[in-house]
Protein backbone atom coordinates (compact mmCIF):
# COMPACT_ATOMS: atom_id res chain seq x y z
CA UNK A 1 0.00 0.00 0.00
CA UNK A 2 1.74 3.27 -1.31
CA UNK A 3 0.79 6.69 -1.06
CA UNK A 4 2.41 9.97 -1.82
CA UNK A 5 2.21 13.36 -0.01
CA UNK A 6 1.99 16.55 -2.23
CA UNK A 7 2.70 19.85 -0.46
CA UNK A 8 1.37 22.88 -2.26
CA UNK A 9 3.31 26.74 -1.90
CA UNK A 10 5.35 29.08 -2.92
CA UNK A 11 6.73 29.30 0.48
CA UNK A 12 8.23 26.22 0.53
CA UNK A 13 10.00 26.62 -2.51
CA UNK A 14 11.15 29.95 -1.72
CA UNK A 15 12.51 28.46 1.55
CA UNK A 16 10.17 30.95 3.72
CA UNK A 17 9.38 27.69 4.96
CA UNK A 18 10.54 24.18 6.13
CA UNK A 19 8.20 21.21 5.09
CA UNK A 20 7.43 19.73 8.82
CA UNK A 21 4.30 18.54 7.49
CA UNK A 22 5.21 15.58 5.51
CA UNK A 23 7.69 14.07 8.48
CA UNK A 24 4.42 14.17 10.30
CA UNK A 25 2.43 12.36 7.99
CA UNK A 26 4.84 9.83 6.77
CA UNK A 27 5.21 8.90 10.66
CA UNK A 28 1.90 8.39 10.94
CA UNK A 29 0.82 6.56 7.79
CA UNK A 30 4.15 3.92 8.73
CA UNK A 31 2.71 3.53 11.67
CA UNK A 32 -0.66 1.79 10.27
CA UNK A 33 1.58 -0.11 6.97
CA UNK A 34 1.32 2.25 4.38
CA UNK A 35 4.81 3.18 2.68
CA UNK A 36 5.00 7.14 1.72
CA UNK A 37 6.62 6.60 -2.19
CA UNK A 38 7.60 10.24 -2.96
CA UNK A 39 6.90 13.28 -1.10
CA UNK A 40 6.30 16.66 -4.03
CA UNK A 41 6.49 20.06 -3.14
CA UNK A 42 4.93 22.19 -6.09
CA UNK A 43 4.21 25.51 -6.87
CA UNK A 44 0.47 27.06 -6.31
CA UNK A 45 0.06 26.95 -9.72
CA UNK A 46 -2.61 24.95 -11.67
CA UNK A 47 -0.84 23.46 -14.27
CA UNK A 48 1.97 22.44 -11.74
CA UNK A 49 -0.60 21.03 -9.43
CA UNK A 50 -2.42 18.98 -12.43
CA UNK A 51 0.43 17.37 -12.98
CA UNK A 52 1.64 16.28 -9.48
CA UNK A 53 -1.59 14.86 -9.43
CA UNK A 54 -1.22 12.94 -12.29
CA UNK A 55 1.88 11.84 -11.59
CA UNK A 56 1.51 10.36 -8.26
CA UNK A 57 -1.91 8.36 -9.10
CA UNK A 58 0.44 6.48 -11.65
CA UNK A 59 2.78 5.35 -8.56
CA UNK A 60 0.50 5.30 -5.32
CA UNK A 61 -2.92 4.45 -4.46
CA UNK A 62 -3.25 7.21 -1.77
CA UNK A 63 -2.60 10.82 -1.71
CA UNK A 64 -2.78 13.32 0.38
CA UNK A 65 -2.35 17.16 0.06
CA UNK A 66 -1.61 19.95 2.00
CA UNK A 67 -1.62 23.48 1.52
CA UNK A 68 -3.51 25.92 -0.84
CA UNK A 69 -6.91 25.75 1.37
CA UNK A 70 -6.74 29.10 2.64
CA UNK A 71 -9.39 32.03 1.49
CA UNK A 72 -6.55 34.38 0.03
CA UNK A 73 -6.01 34.27 -4.24
CA UNK A 74 -3.13 32.27 -3.93
CA UNK A 75 -5.31 29.04 -2.48
CA UNK A 76 -6.29 27.36 -5.52
CA UNK A 77 -5.93 23.80 -4.24
CA UNK A 78 -9.65 23.19 -3.98
CA UNK A 79 -10.44 24.25 -7.41
CA UNK A 80 -7.79 22.40 -9.20
CA UNK A 81 -8.71 18.72 -7.57
CA UNK A 82 -12.19 19.84 -8.68
CA UNK A 83 -11.36 20.03 -12.25
CA UNK A 84 -8.62 17.08 -12.30
CA UNK A 85 -11.60 14.80 -10.48
CA UNK A 86 -14.19 16.30 -13.32
CA UNK A 87 -16.23 17.77 -10.32
CA UNK A 88 -17.78 21.42 -9.88
CA UNK A 89 -17.88 22.89 -6.37
CA UNK A 90 -21.37 22.74 -4.01
CA UNK A 91 -21.52 24.44 -0.78
CA UNK A 92 -21.86 22.44 2.24
CA UNK A 93 -24.18 23.41 4.88
CA UNK A 94 -21.86 21.53 8.03
CA UNK A 95 -19.04 23.49 6.93
CA UNK A 96 -20.69 27.00 6.52
CA UNK A 97 -21.91 26.39 9.95
CA UNK A 98 -19.18 25.84 11.59
CA UNK A 99 -17.10 28.89 9.76
CA UNK A 100 -20.24 30.97 10.86
CA UNK A 101 -19.61 29.34 14.48
CA UNK A 102 -15.97 30.34 14.40
CA UNK A 103 -16.20 33.56 13.19
CA UNK A 104 -19.43 34.07 15.88
CA UNK A 105 -16.79 33.05 18.91
CA UNK A 106 -13.27 33.63 17.97
CA UNK A 107 -12.67 35.88 15.48
CA UNK A 108 -13.09 39.91 15.74
CA UNK A 109 -13.81 40.80 11.41
CA UNK A 110 -16.84 40.55 10.06
CA UNK A 111 -17.68 37.30 8.25
CA UNK A 112 -17.35 37.73 4.73
CA UNK A 113 -18.25 36.22 1.29
CA UNK A 114 -14.68 35.15 1.00
CA UNK A 115 -14.88 32.98 3.99
CA UNK A 116 -18.34 31.58 2.87
CA UNK A 117 -16.60 30.46 -0.08
CA UNK A 118 -14.25 28.05 2.01
CA UNK A 119 -18.00 26.42 2.73
CA UNK A 120 -17.64 25.21 -1.09
CA UNK A 121 -16.60 21.17 -1.88
CA UNK A 122 -16.32 19.29 -4.34
CA UNK A 123 -19.71 17.72 -4.71
CA UNK A 124 -18.09 14.05 -4.21
CA UNK A 125 -15.72 15.24 -1.81
CA UNK A 126 -16.57 13.36 1.72
CA UNK A 127 -15.62 16.59 3.99
CA UNK A 128 -13.14 15.63 7.06
CA UNK A 129 -14.50 17.86 9.64
CA UNK A 130 -11.67 21.18 11.04
CA UNK A 131 -12.76 21.53 14.06
CA UNK A 132 -9.52 24.13 14.26
CA UNK A 133 -9.64 26.15 10.91
CA UNK A 134 -12.00 27.54 8.10
CA UNK A 135 -10.70 24.99 5.85
CA UNK A 136 -12.57 22.11 5.37
CA UNK A 137 -10.59 18.35 4.76
CA UNK A 138 -11.71 16.53 1.96
CA UNK A 139 -11.51 12.86 1.01
CA UNK A 140 -12.12 12.37 -3.25
CA UNK A 141 -11.64 9.09 -5.29
CA UNK A 142 -11.25 8.21 -8.54
CA UNK A 143 -11.01 4.75 -10.06
CA UNK A 144 -7.18 5.15 -9.42
CA UNK A 145 -6.25 6.78 -6.43
CA UNK A 146 -7.62 8.47 -3.02
CA UNK A 147 -7.38 12.08 -2.57
CA UNK A 148 -7.06 13.67 0.94
CA UNK A 149 -6.12 16.91 0.92
CA UNK A 150 -5.73 19.02 4.07
CA UNK A 151 -5.05 22.48 5.52
CA UNK A 152 -0.77 23.70 5.59
CA UNK A 153 -1.54 25.00 8.62
CA UNK A 154 0.33 22.45 10.83
CA UNK A 155 -2.22 21.98 13.87
CA UNK A 156 -5.18 21.63 12.17
CA UNK A 157 -3.32 19.21 9.61
CA UNK A 158 -2.23 17.04 12.75
CA UNK A 159 -5.62 17.08 14.61
CA UNK A 160 -7.04 15.91 10.71
CA UNK A 161 -4.38 13.52 10.35
CA UNK A 162 -5.23 11.96 13.77
CA UNK A 163 -8.58 12.30 14.04
CA UNK A 164 -10.19 11.59 10.30
CA UNK A 165 -7.47 10.66 7.97
CA UNK A 166 -5.81 7.63 9.40
CA UNK A 167 -9.24 5.90 11.31
CA UNK A 168 -10.60 6.63 7.56
CA UNK A 169 -7.75 4.88 5.81
CA UNK A 170 -7.13 2.15 8.36
CA UNK A 171 -11.29 1.02 8.06
CA UNK A 172 -11.20 1.58 4.51
CA UNK A 173 -7.77 -0.04 2.82
CA UNK A 174 -6.02 -3.53 3.28
CA UNK A 175 -2.61 -2.73 4.45
CA UNK A 176 0.60 -4.86 5.58
CA UNK A 177 2.30 -4.26 8.44
CA UNK A 178 5.57 -2.79 8.90
CA UNK A 179 8.35 -2.70 12.32
CA UNK A 180 10.69 -0.77 12.44
CA UNK A 181 13.61 -1.07 14.92
CA UNK A 182 16.58 1.60 15.35
CA UNK A 183 19.79 0.36 16.96
CA UNK A 184 21.42 3.33 18.29
CA UNK A 185 25.46 3.16 18.48
CA UNK A 186 28.36 5.17 19.14
CA UNK A 187 31.97 5.39 18.71
CA UNK A 188 32.25 3.57 15.01
CA UNK A 189 31.80 5.60 11.70
CA UNK A 190 29.05 4.18 8.87
CA UNK A 191 31.58 2.62 6.97
CA UNK A 192 33.78 0.57 9.91
CA UNK A 193 30.02 -0.98 10.92
CA UNK A 194 29.52 -1.61 7.40
CA UNK A 195 32.53 -3.22 7.18
CA UNK A 196 32.08 -5.63 10.25
CA UNK A 197 28.20 -6.12 9.04
CA UNK A 198 28.48 -7.45 5.56
CA UNK A 199 27.98 -10.86 6.52
CA UNK A 200 24.99 -10.60 8.78
CA UNK A 201 23.63 -7.63 6.89
CA UNK A 202 24.32 -9.72 2.96
CA UNK A 203 21.73 -12.84 5.02
CA UNK A 204 19.02 -10.63 5.86
CA UNK A 205 15.57 -11.96 5.04
CA UNK A 206 14.26 -10.03 1.46
CA UNK A 207 11.75 -8.69 3.41
CA UNK A 208 13.86 -6.35 6.21
CA UNK A 209 15.63 -3.72 5.17
CA UNK A 210 18.52 -2.19 6.70
CA UNK A 211 19.69 1.72 6.57
CA UNK A 212 22.32 3.70 8.40
CA UNK A 213 21.55 7.13 9.74
CA UNK A 214 24.80 8.80 10.97
CA UNK A 215 25.11 11.72 12.63
CA UNK A 216 28.22 13.48 14.62
CA UNK A 217 29.56 10.56 16.07
CA UNK A 218 26.42 8.76 16.08
CA UNK A 219 25.16 6.15 13.78
CA UNK A 220 21.55 4.65 14.25
CA UNK A 221 20.83 1.60 12.17
CA UNK A 222 17.41 0.86 11.17
CA UNK A 223 15.95 -2.22 10.70
CA UNK A 224 12.29 -2.20 8.36
CA UNK A 225 10.25 -5.35 7.99
CA UNK A 226 6.85 -5.11 5.94
CA UNK A 227 4.39 -8.05 5.42
CA UNK A 228 1.03 -9.43 6.05
CA UNK A 229 1.89 -11.80 9.13
CA UNK A 230 2.41 -9.11 12.15
CA UNK A 231 4.14 -11.72 14.33
CA UNK A 232 6.18 -13.21 11.50
CA UNK A 233 7.83 -9.19 10.85
CA UNK A 234 8.37 -8.59 14.35
CA UNK A 235 10.06 -11.75 15.23
CA UNK A 236 12.31 -11.68 12.39
CA UNK A 237 13.57 -7.86 13.26
CA UNK A 238 14.20 -9.04 16.57
CA UNK A 239 15.99 -12.08 15.51
CA UNK A 240 18.36 -9.72 13.47
CA UNK A 241 18.50 -7.05 15.98
CA UNK A 242 19.52 -9.85 18.31
CA UNK A 243 22.31 -11.07 15.99
CA UNK A 244 23.35 -7.38 15.87
CA UNK A 245 24.35 -7.48 19.74
CA UNK A 246 26.31 -10.17 19.29
CA UNK A 247 28.21 -8.58 16.49
CA UNK A 248 28.65 -4.95 17.52
CA UNK A 249 26.75 -5.06 21.32
CA UNK A 250 29.61 -3.34 22.31
CA UNK A 251 29.00 0.03 20.32
CA UNK A 252 25.26 -0.43 21.11
CA UNK A 253 23.87 1.86 23.61
CA UNK A 254 19.77 1.98 22.68
CA UNK A 255 16.92 1.65 20.72
CA UNK A 256 13.56 2.53 19.48
CA UNK A 257 10.95 0.42 18.20
CA UNK A 258 7.83 1.71 16.33
CA UNK A 259 5.56 -1.53 15.41
CA UNK B 1 16.53 29.94 -14.51
CA UNK B 2 14.68 27.27 -12.61
CA UNK B 3 16.51 24.76 -10.52
CA UNK B 4 14.73 21.51 -8.47
CA UNK B 5 16.06 19.67 -5.36
CA UNK B 6 16.11 15.86 -5.36
CA UNK B 7 16.48 14.91 -1.91
CA UNK B 8 17.59 11.32 -1.50
CA UNK B 9 16.61 9.05 1.23
CA UNK B 10 14.43 6.50 3.08
CA UNK B 11 14.78 7.99 6.40
CA UNK B 12 12.64 11.20 4.63
CA UNK B 13 10.14 8.99 3.55
CA UNK B 14 9.42 7.29 6.60
CA UNK B 15 9.41 10.86 8.19
CA UNK B 16 12.37 9.92 10.53
CA UNK B 17 14.15 13.07 9.59
CA UNK B 18 12.56 16.37 8.24
CA UNK B 19 13.72 17.66 5.17
CA UNK B 20 15.47 20.60 6.04
CA UNK B 21 18.16 21.22 3.78
CA UNK B 22 15.51 21.67 0.68
CA UNK B 23 14.30 25.20 2.34
CA UNK B 24 18.07 26.24 2.97
CA UNK B 25 19.04 25.45 -0.42
CA UNK B 26 16.02 27.02 -2.00
CA UNK B 27 17.22 30.16 0.35
CA UNK B 28 20.63 30.37 -0.65
CA UNK B 29 19.43 29.99 -4.98
CA UNK B 30 17.04 32.92 -4.35
CA UNK B 31 18.92 35.24 -3.51
CA UNK B 32 20.71 35.08 -6.83
CA UNK B 33 17.72 34.69 -9.02
CA UNK B 34 17.28 31.03 -9.28
CA UNK B 35 14.08 29.91 -8.42
CA UNK B 36 13.09 25.99 -7.03
CA UNK B 37 10.35 24.76 -9.32
CA UNK B 38 9.80 21.74 -7.15
CA UNK B 39 11.17 19.76 -4.85
CA UNK B 40 10.96 16.43 -4.41
CA UNK B 41 12.02 13.33 -2.23
CA UNK B 42 12.39 9.92 -3.00
CA UNK B 43 13.52 6.55 -1.69
CA UNK B 44 17.51 5.19 -2.03
CA UNK B 45 16.29 3.28 -4.94
CA UNK B 46 18.40 3.27 -8.46
CA UNK B 47 14.71 3.14 -10.42
CA UNK B 48 13.52 5.94 -8.55
CA UNK B 49 16.29 8.15 -8.50
CA UNK B 50 16.28 7.68 -12.10
CA UNK B 51 12.75 8.59 -13.19
CA UNK B 52 13.27 11.83 -10.58
CA UNK B 53 16.51 12.86 -12.63
CA UNK B 54 14.65 12.25 -15.95
CA UNK B 55 11.36 14.26 -14.81
CA UNK B 56 13.33 16.99 -13.54
CA UNK B 57 15.64 17.98 -16.24
CA UNK B 58 12.43 18.26 -18.08
CA UNK B 59 11.46 21.32 -16.02
CA UNK B 60 14.70 22.74 -14.85
CA UNK B 61 18.32 23.50 -15.73
CA UNK B 62 19.42 23.23 -12.60
CA UNK B 63 18.77 19.87 -10.70
CA UNK B 64 20.56 19.84 -7.25
CA UNK B 65 20.67 16.25 -5.31
CA UNK B 66 21.24 15.57 -1.46
CA UNK B 67 21.72 12.39 0.18
CA UNK B 68 22.92 8.82 -0.45
CA UNK B 69 26.27 9.80 -0.80
CA UNK B 70 28.19 8.08 1.91
CA UNK B 71 30.10 5.20 2.22
CA UNK B 72 26.98 1.82 3.18
CA UNK B 73 25.32 -0.24 1.12
CA UNK B 74 22.15 2.66 1.15
CA UNK B 75 24.07 5.21 -1.04
CA UNK B 76 23.25 5.03 -4.48
CA UNK B 77 23.14 8.18 -5.83
CA UNK B 78 26.58 8.37 -7.22
CA UNK B 79 26.28 5.22 -8.83
CA UNK B 80 22.71 6.22 -10.03
CA UNK B 81 24.40 9.27 -11.34
CA UNK B 82 27.32 8.16 -13.49
CA UNK B 83 24.74 5.28 -15.11
CA UNK B 84 22.29 8.20 -15.74
CA UNK B 85 24.79 10.58 -17.47
CA UNK B 86 26.10 7.49 -18.94
CA UNK B 87 29.60 7.63 -17.02
CA UNK B 88 31.83 5.71 -15.65
CA UNK B 89 33.37 6.17 -11.56
CA UNK B 90 37.50 7.15 -11.52
CA UNK B 91 39.56 7.59 -8.73
CA UNK B 92 40.10 11.31 -7.98
CA UNK B 93 43.52 11.68 -5.96
CA UNK B 94 42.85 14.77 -4.14
CA UNK B 95 39.52 13.19 -3.11
CA UNK B 96 41.40 10.31 -2.25
CA UNK B 97 44.59 12.19 -0.21
CA UNK B 98 41.46 14.33 1.50
CA UNK B 99 40.06 10.92 2.71
CA UNK B 100 43.54 9.71 4.16
CA UNK B 101 43.98 12.78 5.60
CA UNK B 102 40.57 13.10 7.63
CA UNK B 103 41.34 9.68 8.89
CA UNK B 104 44.17 10.31 9.98
CA UNK B 105 43.81 13.29 11.88
CA UNK B 106 40.16 12.91 13.20
CA UNK B 107 39.19 9.30 12.84
CA UNK B 108 40.21 6.55 15.47
CA UNK B 109 39.22 3.73 13.09
CA UNK B 110 41.41 2.21 10.29
CA UNK B 111 40.65 3.79 6.63
CA UNK B 112 38.89 0.41 4.66
CA UNK B 113 38.67 -0.38 1.38
CA UNK B 114 34.60 1.48 1.97
CA UNK B 115 36.23 4.34 2.64
CA UNK B 116 38.53 4.92 -0.05
CA UNK B 117 35.17 4.15 -2.31
CA UNK B 118 34.26 7.30 -1.56
CA UNK B 119 36.90 8.57 -3.30
CA UNK B 120 35.37 7.13 -6.63
CA UNK B 121 34.27 9.72 -8.92
CA UNK B 122 32.28 9.99 -12.46
CA UNK B 123 35.21 10.74 -14.62
CA UNK B 124 32.97 13.57 -16.39
CA UNK B 125 32.23 14.92 -12.93
CA UNK B 126 33.97 18.69 -11.35
CA UNK B 127 34.86 17.92 -8.05
CA UNK B 128 33.57 20.10 -5.32
CA UNK B 129 35.70 20.00 -2.25
CA UNK B 130 33.99 18.83 1.17
CA UNK B 131 36.16 19.78 3.96
CA UNK B 132 34.43 18.82 6.68
CA UNK B 133 33.34 14.95 5.12
CA UNK B 134 34.82 12.42 3.20
CA UNK B 135 32.00 12.48 0.25
CA UNK B 136 32.80 14.80 -2.31
CA UNK B 137 30.50 17.29 -3.99
CA UNK B 138 30.05 16.77 -7.47
CA UNK B 139 28.94 19.04 -10.93
CA UNK B 140 27.83 17.49 -14.09
CA UNK B 141 26.32 18.91 -16.85
CA UNK B 142 24.56 16.99 -20.14
CA UNK B 143 23.05 18.89 -22.85
CA UNK B 144 19.75 19.62 -20.47
CA UNK B 145 20.38 20.41 -17.19
CA UNK B 146 23.74 21.03 -14.65
CA UNK B 147 23.33 17.66 -11.88
CA UNK B 148 24.89 18.88 -8.27
CA UNK B 149 25.07 16.55 -6.07
CA UNK B 150 25.81 16.80 -2.63
CA UNK B 151 25.61 15.27 1.20
CA UNK B 152 22.79 15.12 2.88
CA UNK B 153 24.42 16.03 6.41
CA UNK B 154 23.44 19.85 6.89
CA UNK B 155 26.45 20.82 7.97
CA UNK B 156 28.54 19.32 4.77
CA UNK B 157 25.84 20.37 2.53
CA UNK B 158 26.13 23.90 3.79
CA UNK B 159 29.27 24.76 3.32
CA UNK B 160 29.30 23.07 -0.04
CA UNK B 161 26.10 25.76 -0.99
CA UNK B 162 27.55 28.49 0.16
CA UNK B 163 31.44 28.05 -0.60
CA UNK B 164 31.12 25.80 -3.44
CA UNK B 165 27.57 25.88 -5.46
CA UNK B 166 26.19 29.38 -5.18
CA UNK B 167 28.91 31.16 -6.88
CA UNK B 168 29.71 28.62 -9.38
CA UNK B 169 25.89 28.63 -10.19
CA UNK B 170 26.62 32.73 -10.49
CA UNK B 171 29.68 32.23 -12.25
CA UNK B 172 28.24 29.87 -14.76
CA UNK B 173 24.37 30.70 -15.50
CA UNK B 174 22.71 34.14 -16.67
CA UNK B 175 20.26 34.99 -13.61
CA UNK B 176 17.68 37.57 -13.23
CA UNK B 177 17.03 39.30 -10.03
CA UNK B 178 14.74 38.28 -7.77
CA UNK B 179 13.44 40.64 -5.06
CA UNK B 180 10.74 39.67 -2.13
CA UNK B 181 9.75 41.82 0.97
CA UNK B 182 7.65 40.19 3.65
CA UNK B 183 5.09 42.96 5.49
CA UNK B 184 4.41 41.36 8.34
CA UNK B 185 0.77 42.25 9.60
CA UNK B 186 -1.48 41.38 12.96
CA UNK B 187 -4.87 41.61 14.28
CA UNK B 188 -6.48 40.73 10.99
CA UNK B 189 -7.47 37.33 9.84
CA UNK B 190 -6.10 36.41 6.28
CA UNK B 191 -9.37 36.70 4.51
CA UNK B 192 -10.44 39.69 5.70
CA UNK B 193 -6.93 41.68 4.79
CA UNK B 194 -7.84 40.00 1.04
CA UNK B 195 -11.15 41.73 0.72
CA UNK B 196 -9.66 44.86 1.95
CA UNK B 197 -6.60 45.04 -0.18
CA UNK B 198 -8.54 43.29 -3.33
CA UNK B 199 -8.51 46.17 -5.86
CA UNK B 200 -5.02 46.79 -4.66
CA UNK B 201 -3.90 43.43 -6.06
CA UNK B 202 -5.55 43.25 -8.86
CA UNK B 203 -3.64 45.90 -10.30
CA UNK B 204 -0.18 44.33 -9.17
CA UNK B 205 2.40 44.60 -12.43
CA UNK B 206 2.37 41.01 -13.90
CA UNK B 207 6.25 40.19 -12.84
CA UNK B 208 4.50 41.31 -9.08
CA UNK B 209 3.36 38.18 -6.99
CA UNK B 210 1.63 38.80 -3.63
CA UNK B 211 2.05 35.13 -1.19
CA UNK B 212 -0.44 35.28 2.18
CA UNK B 213 1.11 33.29 4.72
CA UNK B 214 -1.12 33.14 8.09
CA UNK B 215 0.05 32.28 11.05
CA UNK B 216 -1.98 32.55 14.90
CA UNK B 217 -2.99 35.49 14.79
CA UNK B 218 -0.29 36.72 12.31
CA UNK B 219 -0.28 37.36 8.54
CA UNK B 220 2.61 37.75 6.47
CA UNK B 221 2.33 39.67 2.83
CA UNK B 222 5.24 38.63 1.08
CA UNK B 223 5.81 40.44 -2.43
CA UNK B 224 8.14 38.67 -4.58
CA UNK B 225 9.10 40.64 -8.32
CA UNK B 226 11.54 38.75 -10.96
CA UNK B 227 12.61 40.32 -14.08
CA UNK B 228 16.27 41.48 -15.49
CA UNK B 229 16.60 44.70 -14.17
CA UNK B 230 17.31 44.57 -10.72
CA UNK B 231 16.69 48.55 -10.12
CA UNK B 232 13.10 48.41 -11.95
CA UNK B 233 12.17 45.43 -9.90
CA UNK B 234 12.91 46.23 -6.47
CA UNK B 235 11.15 49.91 -7.06
CA UNK B 236 7.90 48.06 -8.21
CA UNK B 237 8.20 46.19 -4.97
CA UNK B 238 8.65 49.43 -2.84
CA UNK B 239 6.43 51.12 -4.33
CA UNK B 240 3.59 48.63 -4.19
CA UNK B 241 4.41 47.98 -0.58
CA UNK B 242 4.11 52.00 -0.07
CA UNK B 243 0.59 51.23 -1.73
CA UNK B 244 -0.23 48.47 0.97
CA UNK B 245 1.45 51.11 4.06
CA UNK B 246 -1.39 53.89 2.97
CA UNK B 247 -4.42 50.98 3.10
CA UNK B 248 -3.89 48.89 5.68
CA UNK B 249 -0.78 50.81 7.86
CA UNK B 250 -2.34 50.26 10.93
CA UNK B 251 -2.56 46.56 11.17
CA UNK B 252 1.55 46.36 9.56
CA UNK B 253 4.45 45.88 12.86
CA UNK B 254 7.76 45.10 10.27
CA UNK B 255 8.67 43.92 7.49
CA UNK B 256 11.54 41.84 6.02
CA UNK B 257 14.06 42.76 2.98
CA UNK B 258 15.61 40.05 0.72
CA UNK B 259 17.19 42.03 -2.21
Amino acid sequence: MLAEIITIGDEILIGQIVDTNSAFIATELNKIGVSVFQITSVQDDRSHILKAFSDAEKRAEIIIITGGLGPTKDDITKRTLCEYLNDKLVEDKQVLAHIEELFKNYISTPISDVNRHQALVPSKAQVLHNAYGTAPGMWMSNEKATFISLPGVPFEMKNLINNAVIPKIAATFHRPHIYHKTIMTYGLGESAIAAIIEDWEENLPSFVKLAYLPNLGKVRLRLTAKGPDKNLIEEAVKTEAAKLYSIIGNIIYGEEEDG
